[in-house]
């Protein structure tokens, strides 16, 4: 039992982080700690690890920066250790967290991550919106002229169309015909995606449900199918905004998690509102 | 953060669990709940939960009986939420857990399960060893004749020949050629099995490593495949054994989770032994 390290457990649409409070910044998190308290089975588990530490303790320079306007530094890390830029399910947890904890008051306040910093506000006790920031089709002068600038490969199914957009990370969306169902799709195959970015891509397959209402499934890149994706809620909205020529500001996107908002803001900005649920909270052996 | 229940997570070689104390026998514990904690995107996560509570305070009549010579019942709930009878992996760190709480002071004691009385036995800090009862052959007329009894047919490979047997629950144990390598193997593609217990199988995937040492991943019925399965464990040590012409009775069984030993006792019965660690305590809601 000696040096038990506090966590809280929390998801936003099912998208999972083990959180680990370090308000003095004195408790550094090495990849083997995070890999290992993410670990579902011989850890805590989660999808990532989220450390939460005064944005004036981070030793990353373009973080540190950010100190004048984010008190607190969401550092993610994903499930096998590394560190990411954002994430956007989680960016909900880590303010939930925040407001639960005192840590921070107000309705709105700016959070700083390795994506610079990202403002959340709370509209309700179960939707928290964050603005994600830019994004940008990957290739506008095939899109432009096509719809789609890419060619998902599934085993036992016609080519699908597909539409490539960058949100700091990169997304491929499947229009997904008729003819498929949504629910029965099997994601444990490994979509082929022609072409496909140079660092791989998130695939997500969308189903259009009503004006303004998509469903979708998710497979991440490197990790499989997911039950949420916050970037890629925003990718398969704003994909399903474009072929319907560019109409529709808020959309409601159902993942299998859960139900996501997405807005798209001015200047070419996307914001993704969702609940965040704080789950569990406990003491853990780093060692 | 009204009605906390307090939880404590752990796993043997990887097979993992919420365990939920009710040591005044006034927390029932309701299959929607138990399949809440167990989820791992939006509760805690394990492949089931074990409600710790005195054998006196146990309403089915089965169990109570056992009271006398067990203090404590080991409540297991599969993921799902349904009530089940044992969990060899379950009952080590159910042990590990009653001794770290001072509940139970000896080196040996007795378990309360659905499947009755278990007897548990420290042999070192890291060794916990508990004897799973009888177990048998399930046509022990072909086995006899062929070694075999059954075919195990996955996608791209020779019909494999296996063995099933009876531990309480049905395993078909399948003796991997050298030409198929044993950790590139595709478990997500379900196997057949021909002749197919009635209500299923679990399939175990064999290397031989050396004298009394095997290599084993298994794919569980109704789960998919796990990092370990105690009984599984035990069944292809023993069909290992049988191939072998009935020698050895110790073996040493490596799982993608860890290392588990297995025992042939007298009177058909065998024992199982492995590591348990108890990871993070904490507190969660129920409601």
């Amino acid at each position: 039992m000696a040096d038990q390290t506090p966590f809280t457990k929390g998801h936003g649409t099912e998208n999972d982080f083990v959180l680990v409070p370090d308000l003095e910044g004195d408790r550094p998190l090495s990849s083997e700690q995070a890999a290992r308290l993410a670990d579902r089975h011989s850890g805590i588990g989660g999808d990532g690890v989220i450390r939460v530490v005064p944005t004036a303790f981070a030793t990353e320079p373009e973080v540190l920066q950010q100190a004048s306007t984010a008190r607190w530094f969401m550092d993610y890390r994903n499930a096998d250790g590394s560190t990411a830029e954002m994430c956007g399910n989680g960016t909900r947890v880590f303010a939930a967290y925040l407001r639960r904890e005192g840590l921070e008051t107000a309705n709105e306040f700016a959070i700083a991550t390795r994506a610079g910093v990202k403002v959340v506000r709370f509209e309700g006790p179960d939707l928290i919106a964050v603005n994600l920031g830019a994004w940008r089709l990957a290739q506008p002068h095939i899109a432009d002229a096509e719809g789609f600038d890419a060619l998902v490969h599934l085993d036992g199914h016609e080519p699908l169309s597909a539409l490539t957009l960058d949100l700091g990370n990169p997304h491929t969306v499947v229009a997904l015909p008729e003819t498929v169902d949504l629910e029965t799709l099997d994601l444990h195959r490994l979509p082929v995606v022609n072409p496909e970015p140079e660092h791989g891509t998130n695939v997500e397959f969308v189903r259009p449900m009503g004006a303004g209402h998509i469903r979708m499934r998710v497979r991440e890149r490197g990790v499989g199918e997911t039950r949420s994706c916050g970037t890629g809620a925003a990718a398969a909205a704003l994909a399903t905004r474009f072929w319907a020529g560019d109409r529709g500001d808020s959309w409601t996107v159902d993942v299998p998690g859960g139900r996501l908002r997405v807005r798209m803001l001015a200047d070419q900005q996307v914001e993704l509102a969702g609940p965040a649920v704080l789950v569990a909270d406990g003491t853990t052996s780093l060692v």
